[in-house]
């Protein structure tokens, strides 16, 4: 998206303040949409819009460290307090940055999740899919994630809380590591780290407790994710790696790999993903295989404007007791995307 | 309104990003209201306060075509992309204009509704009587618009399409032509159109489901409508005629008619509209003529600051199973209006 | 909170409009809360984040009138007319100025609370104990206040009214009366002031209808107060006095005593407040005082950002109904807020 800059510091500047600056952004789709609903129940083909405006404020104290925050138009829940709702805090300096809110937790923030080099799409189909993971442990209480970062040249390190509100889950916590190399004119990366939550009725990742019946999250679990990714030459890489592990005997447990793939031309940009879950219930109806795999494509016309096409599916077939319509559930979307 | 456009295209130039352009403007309103509510209940005269900011967004792609978008601050519904939600995205260029959400379908686009030359008001009483219609068939449905239009000099050309996201309604669609011309330094125009809706328990325009009880429309309506205006030295006139015909033997089926006068001269304006509904119902006791009239005047203090008065009445009286409340339906508001 | 004023006037000087300006302003805040909910319970200590972006809106008719208006971007009930909703309208000129909706009724417009110096902080912990009276009679009915104010020299004027909009209760008003002056480099000021509110089921301030449980206001009521504060050598502090006096035989009654104290050196800003109420019942066991105390401290690291530490505590044990929890009420925040 591109940033159109309210450069308020110059503006202000005959008012005698220091320097604080108000971004004002936004973006719009138009298109169509269809596919299956989450109930598994195909959809009326129809149309589709979305706008936001995005505001992003920053500054500086006198001593040098940088804070800023942000939150958009459409984040009504962004004013209670003890929720991030979809807002954001920052304060940063040479002891590294503090982030407060709708964030990363440290795991997301170290590995390469499957969306690299994705060409992007109006409904997100291509990362709405069951194999997709994006956000691993984060969100399993209320979202709001506080998240220490620091980077040492090439080398980069992160930790974060997450807390349960009502102080009966235990604190949720992660550590991630990231490094980051020029290896002969490619971009290469490595991500690792570790998350422990502690959930009830949880199901990670996009998986649907409507296509898993029963046999859901609960108790305490550690989550162990590493990934790698390549880019060069308008390619890109990159595969990604995580366990959930039970902390209780008989628990549901699981693993998930995922790869994806990018490639950019002048204006054109394509992308595929695919992922799968091993899961595994005490019951064996419960257990088995789920994948989904995204496809995007995006023309860009310039200026903010381009076109975007997107797919994506998921497969539970594998689950004895998932519902025949989750065989086969499909997304997909076609429109234009603006940024302002 | 004025508009205060942020032009951010030169601020930005530093950032080396191409043309984009946020418009920040907004409005707001004070003063005091009453009448009776829509139940036909008086209501106590009382404070009138409303406010809202406006983000309009613009663009333009490599090769020339022109983009934008826009969304209101009060639009919390904007945000759900199944619905227009008050919000708007457009394309155009040589080929034409798209827009997509919440805009006039083609026949509202080319007809002239009754507000021609209106002096506005901050309660809007007078284009919410019973006698006013304003959007034909639009919003039928969703609200979520398709619009194509062009213009080939004084002549202008629209398509539209709304569509239930349901599937159990046919897809509804309108066509739209105008003409204007400049006769003798006076500016006439021409609108006519027609538009197709499919609907269960529907009121076209203002027209009260608790005045009219129970004989509402049903099914596949075709909607004729036609139009002319003229303007002139601060005069301004407008005739609309309207014809709802049901495809279903028995069903209700209205035509409608109004006139719109206004007058400026320096800061003053002062407008009147009147319409009246020939509307039929198998049953005699729901059938009957419906009438309502505005008047609005403003008084212009300059730098986007004015006075606005308004009236508006509606009469249900010929409807024999029409409430008593109903024969004199009055709204009037008093107050400020202030644009930025 | 600095103000980071888009200067709309210049830059739309090309585009050939007068004089208007929206100006686009923002906040955030992150850091830790806790102590006891309002129920009595405690509650988890946990991350607060809260954010808001403003927009204040001003211009000028050609007579020379000012105008204005605000609203922020949490505020979602701004856009109902027969509320205020968090928004307000302005305009002003050698006659006064006359605001609309959220804001001051002319008894807190002319009366100092103990806020007076006050360091502030996040969570509001230091304004939101029992012993703090801030806002008068002003809310009783839906408050939308529409009030007219003046100055002549050092001396000030008010005149507020606010209705209720069912019609029920008679329209509470206030007048408002206020003094400053310059005493030996000492700034000296005095409030006065009157107002009536006619209520069902009412307890002023922040007393907690949890804690008083049964016995509150009813009818018409006639509220008297004073103020008077001193600031000098970064010295602050201020004392007020209210009587809330029932028109009703037997009804409940009460009067509010508060103090504010307040210091800043350097970078440093320290301040205390102290309120209690004298509550009296026709019932012993619902009479008695409540007190409440509030502590903050803050900490400026310039540019708009600034750390703040406070406490606040309310204390219902001397009425013999209130619930053993309301005994000892407290709740603290800790973190950093930041302007833009």
């Amino acid at each position: 998206m591109k940033k159109v800059l309210f450069a308020t510091t110059a503006l202000v500047a005959t008012a005698g303040v220091a320097s604080a600056e108000v971004a004002v952004t936004g973006w719009a789709e138009m298109g169509l949409f269809g596919g299956d609903n989450a109930m598994g129940m195909g959809i009326e083909t129809q149309f589709f819009t979305d706008i936001d405006v995005l505001f992003r404020m920053s500054g500086e104290t006198d001593n040098g460290l940088t804070f800023g925050a942000g939150v958009d138009l459409d984040e009504n829940g962004a004013f209670t307090v003890n929720d991030d709702g979809g807002a954001f805090v920052f304060l940063s300096g040479n002891f590294g940055t503090v982030t407060m809110g709708d964030t990363d937790g440290a795991l997301d923030w170290a590995l390469q999740e499957a969306n690299y080099g994705n060409a992007g799409s109006i409904a997100d189909d291509e990362t709405a899919h069951a194999g997709y993971l994006g956000s691993y442990g984060d969100g399993a209480y209320d979202g709001q994630i506080l998240r220490y970062d620091n980077t040492f040249g090439d080398f980069g390190v992160a930790l974060s809380v997450e807390m349960d509100d009502t102080g009966m889950m235990d604190t949720g916590f992660a550590l991630g590591f990231r490094y980051g190399m020029d290896l002969g004119g490619a971009d290469v990366g490595f991500g690792v780290g570790y998350q422990f939550i502690d959930v009830a009725n949880y199901l990670p990742g996009n998986l649907s407790s409507i296509a898993i019946p029963a046999q859901d999250f609960d108790g305490e679990y550690d989550i162990f994710g590493i990934s790698a990714s390549v880019a060069s030459n308008g390619f890109s890489a990159n595969i990604e790696y995580t366990d959930f592990a039970s902390d209780t005997a008989g628990e549901e447990e699981a693993s998930h790999v995922s790869l994806g793939l990018g490639y950019t031309t002048g204006a054109i940009t394509v992308s595929a993903n695919y992922g799968i879950w091993d899961y595994s219930s005490k019951f064996a109806a419960d257990s088995g295989d789920i994948t989904g795999f995204g496809l995007a494509a995006a023309y860009d016309l310039g200026g903010g404007a381009s076109i975007h096409a997107a797919y994506g599916v998921s497969d539970y077939s594998d689950i004895a007791n998932a519902p025949a319509a989750f065989d086969d559930l499909e997304t997909w979307s076609l429109g234009v995307a603006l940024s302002f």
